[in-house]
């Protein structure tokens, strides 16, 4: 019944906190230190490394510690399934808007006998 | 600080579940009533009613009661909101890639002195 797509879930609940939402932000722009997230976030970095764990187990975003140093870099792949599923739903919806706005204009060029039924 | 965008928040979160995934699935082919959208989720109707309150306090749905029936529709604002904010990242990190690409050809170009640098 439910297709259930674990990383849609993760990816959208990853995506629903505006402070996760600035680091993915940040990282668009190219990779970041930990400290560096947590900067124009005026966050502790304990509290922006629970905030990577979600963005890590979303797939949204992978880190690396080099020395005394984790570096955070965007995954677009997990950012890509997110936006698809949107664009498919709504060019969905706009396909349907298309042929009903077909429909009700063909049934502007009929006789307009039936006016009065609704 | 964080640009905090309640929608934002709001639609991410009623996507991150399966269940209301699926009725955003089924409105964007068209209005449905509430028994509609409960039958392939095999869930009861006070269960799709929880994820409808969420659906629509995130404006992605609304509802209306007609008699004893309440009819659902999508609300296309929300979603185009959250793709446009998807799609913005992602174009901005390709953006990136693509300079960095360049960048790196460019020094293709270059007489290779320093090249055991690293």
């Amino acid at each position: 019944m439910l297709n259930h797509q674990p990383s849609l879930d993760l990816v959208f609940q990853a995506l629903a906190d505006p402070a996760r939402r600035a680091m993915v932000d940040r990282l668009t722009r190219g990779p970041a230190s930990v400290s560096e997230l947590a900067r124009p976030l005026a966050m502790s970095l304990p509290g922006v490394m629970q905030h990577l764990q979600v963005l890590e187990a979303s797939g949204l975003v992978r880190s690396q510690k080099l020395g005394r140093v984790r570096t955070c870099t965007i995954q677009p792949a997990a950012l890509r399934t997110a936006e698809q599923w949107i664009t498919e739903r709504r060019t969905l919806w706009e396909r349907r808007l298309d042929r009903l706005g077909e429909y009700l204009a063909g049934q502007d060029d009929q006789p307009s006998q039936g006016e009065n039924d609704g």
